[in-house]
């Protein structure tokens, strides 16, 4: 059981100890990158060591975050921390050799299994970088252009650019001090946010142009077969919020993503809803579960044998 | 020419004087409904008179920020104030007896003609909104939850919710003060930047899957035709922003629209670019202009003939 610190404690922490190690979490986001560039890259202005564990799900899109603060393969670190890492099951492989000795998690789940010596959580904040923020803050009044765009990218991509409904108004305060301390808005805005791959536009138009609406419009079913995947050429990265875009259409109680996995009788189902349809039940009569708003199941079933299982249940649900 | 005023001259004027009448521009977007909403209802909490002369084109997305204020028939305004409107061309029909006497324009755009009395501009801002929230700040320092979610609506649409270039500091540092005033920014997000209608879900489906790339995916074409519109059920409304679509493409230099109007050979270019390609120069070769990076035409051709003609003067532009 962690013992929970406070933001002081955290900072005060920081600078009394060295020869950090951070660690992020598996599929790693621009929350967990971000804010564990900006803890590497304000710490060593402090004149600490602080090295990133190499994560080996990064993607291009967010490696620059800890590019320049990897750990080397001989790095013994004297403390272990963990960013935005709600439980040891997220931890990659080659983090598992540290899961027994984290000294301190920085976090913002509500669902941190406290598996830290310490625990520094907050989860009314949008985003771990809200976090990282006010421990840097604290520990020296000021941040760095290059900490700054990690935490921009931190806070940026966990709110949606700031569109989600986790975005507060610390949120936009935090916001216009990273781009006040030089974080290149612009930029990384364009390339995060108004920036689509070949593959994603092809495999959005797809799905978009063969989207189903069913009970008035109530219902909206998306379909991404192996073989949309592979005539779009689109890659895992650019399918990753896909299962959001049903539920943005106007109307619909019930966004729901089927997508073939390794073969046609191997199917996942997403579920995103609009209260007070609840995602979580309707997954449970598939095998599945999850949030009121956002569950999924995975099944040996074709899409079509899928769909007409769906409808079924969803005639009752439905009002 | 106008007299170019401060904000805390406006704010001065605006308490001293009563019986006012704001006028919005012609396509009335979030920034001038917004805007003139907030200064309306901001402006009443002191005690003023003051209403917002109807817009004939205010369309669902937008009406509720002016609603409450709209002026009846026989109102005969003391003073006539102008809301992010840069010239009196982009007054609608029943603003146009009041364009030579407009007391003061509140705006934020360079290519404003100076028609007012008085002006009380600044390029550097986001939105208009951001002035209006410094000019009720300066008022009385303390808005309602009206006025803040009016302003909200007004910054976040007119940077693309905090996405686009002209997202500044100053827009974090002001969308934090709205939310904490009030605004409810998960329930506006949600409506405003999280929601697609069902004609734009399927004709965004039908452009992003007929999108042609050319010249090594530097060059990419959306196609709109009469037939696309009437199948999707699309609006004008739906339509509004997607010639930003295809140079959001990674690598496109040239994104360009073309779209059929009242008859199949009555069409519209859209360009726009990345720098430093220019689309100004490209729409120019066709009769048409604009700026640098965004830039239009309208021609009698159709879209077979002008693409034929758009490949063939890129060819020599594209390196």
């Amino acid at each position: 059981m962690s013992k929970i610190i406070s933001i002081s404690k955290a900072a005060e922490w920081l600078k009394e100890n060295d020869n950090y190690l951070l660690i992020t979490h598996r599929r790693p986001d621009g929350d967990t990158l971000g804010s564990a560039g900006a803890l590497a890259e304000g710490l060593r202005e402090l004149g600490k060591t602080v090295y990133v564990l190499k994560n080996p799900e990064v993607t291009p899109r967010y490696a620059s975050c800890i590019g320049d603060y990897l750990a080397p393969d001989d790095f013994l670190p004297g403390f272990v921390i963990a960013i935005d890492t709600a439980t040891v099951d997220l931890f990659a492989q080659n983090a598992l050799e540290y899961k027994d000795t984290v000294a301190l998690c920085i976090d913002h789940h509500e669902s941190n299994t406290n598996y830290a010596g310490m625990l520094c959580i907050d989860a009314s904040r949008s985003a771990c970088g809200e976090l990282v923020y006010d421990i840097l803050m604290e520990i020296s009044g000021e941040i760095n252009a290059k900490t700054a765009e990690c935490l921009y990218v931190a806070l940026s991509t966990d709110t949606g650019c700031f569109s989600y409904a986790n975005t507060t108004s610390d949120t936009f305060a935090v916001a216009a001090r990273l781009v006040e301390a030089g974080a290149p808005v612009a930029r990384l805005n364009k390339s995060l946010f108004r920036t689509k791959t070949r593959g994603r536009i092809k495999i959005e138009g797809m799905i978009t142009s063969s989207m189903e609406f069913h009970f008035d419009g109530k219902v909206a079913i998306a379909m991404i077969t192996r073989e949309m995947m592979e005539t779009s050429g689109a890659t895992e990265d650019d399918i990753d919020d896909i299962s959001n875009l049903p539920v943005s259409v106007e109307g619909v109680g019930f966004g729901i993503t089927l997508r073939e996995l390794s073969s046609p009788v191997d199917c996942k189902i997403s579920c995103r809803t609009v209260p007070p349809y609840d995602a979580n039940a309707l997954c449970g009569k598939f095998g599945g579960g999850g949030h009121k708003t956002a569950a999924g199941a995975t099944l040996k079933k074709s899409i079509d044998e899928i769909k007409v299982d769906l409808l079924d249940i969803l005639k009752t649900e439905i009002h």
